[in-house]
């Protein structure tokens, strides 16, 4: 996808709070991993903060915090295939990069790549490692977002029980909005 | 709606992870109030605990953090003025259940009401507040669900802006999962 373009970091939430499931992309000692991940929030504007819950039991929870790094990559739904088979096998015993044959591409401001194919990657670095130990919750700092141009592709949003949600059509309420309140 | 039925609190993911607007609603010393709120996200099933970014802005942030307690409910897409409408004034100086004509529903097990047209609710107890002061999140048990049964309604998920889009069909790939990996 040769037309992504950087965004400003404090407009994160264009692309996380819709609730897409989305790639986590880290690298630590040499090695790179990717998982599925659907417990994330938006906390603030400025810095551009967010919250992903990564369980202690994830390959990936030891290598972001000890990288202190990682990139939230946002796949379309035609990669839903791809994002299920990732979340169902571990970084542990299984070199995801090659088994599911994603290309990586340089991030800008962290070591962790980005998985190519997505639409969207906010790289981010680890901003309050405090509620790691009792909620496995990573508090990161978006400090890069390259993003495709043009229409936004449709999304996935996971159900639970093997259910997912594709996104739906757009509707503006721009005019319901004080100008104060819109950027 | 006369057809909401008990569901497990555990369940919580199917409602929020998808990402939806979330419609907030609190009692503290006598004033009920609702809020509109985009930043939440699953934590743990069991407990199940959920958190909300409230920034201290919001009139709600107060009479959750002195009452403890909060519903969570989910509107429809036929809801989007009022919802819009609702987040873009304030308990302080309005009483919103009056100003957009909305019905009450007595909660199972917290005090705050349910907005009785959502289709779901999310019946929360404050169970962390060490991380209200630095980033308005509060960390929520949700103690009991109530929701709609049958075809599960269109939500809104927004974009920023004033843009908000629609949930859109639902698909299944349950036969990509272990059957250890669900419920």
């Amino acid at each position: 996808m040769a037309d992504k373009q950087d965004v400003p970091p404090r407009l994160a939430r264009h692309y996380l709070e819709p609730g897409p499931v989305v790639l986590l992309s880290s690298r630590y000692d040499g090695t790179d991993n990717v998982m599925t991940l659907g417990w994330h929030q938006i906390l603030a504007f400025s810095p551009s903060l967010v919250s992903c819950m990564i369980s202690h039991g994830n390959h990936s929870h030891d290598m972001i915090r000890q990288s202190g790094e990682c990139v939230i990559n946002i796949p379309d739904s035609a990669m839903i295939d791809t994002v299920v088979g990732i979340g169902n096998c571990s970084g542990a015993d299984t070199d995801k990069f090659a088994s599911f044959d994603l290309a990586r591409e340089p991030s800008q401001k962290v070591d962790a790549p980005r998985v190519a194919p997505c639409w969207a990657h906010l790289e981010c670095r680890l901003h309050d490692r405090s509620m790691i130990e009792d909620y496995g919750l990573f508090v990161f700092e978006v400090v890069a977002i390259a993003a495709m141009t043009g229409t936004r592709p449709q999304t996935v949003h996971y159900l639970g029980d093997g259910q997912f949600q594709r996104s739906g059509d757009t509707i503006d309420r721009r005019d319901l909005f004080k100008p104060s309140m819109l950027p």
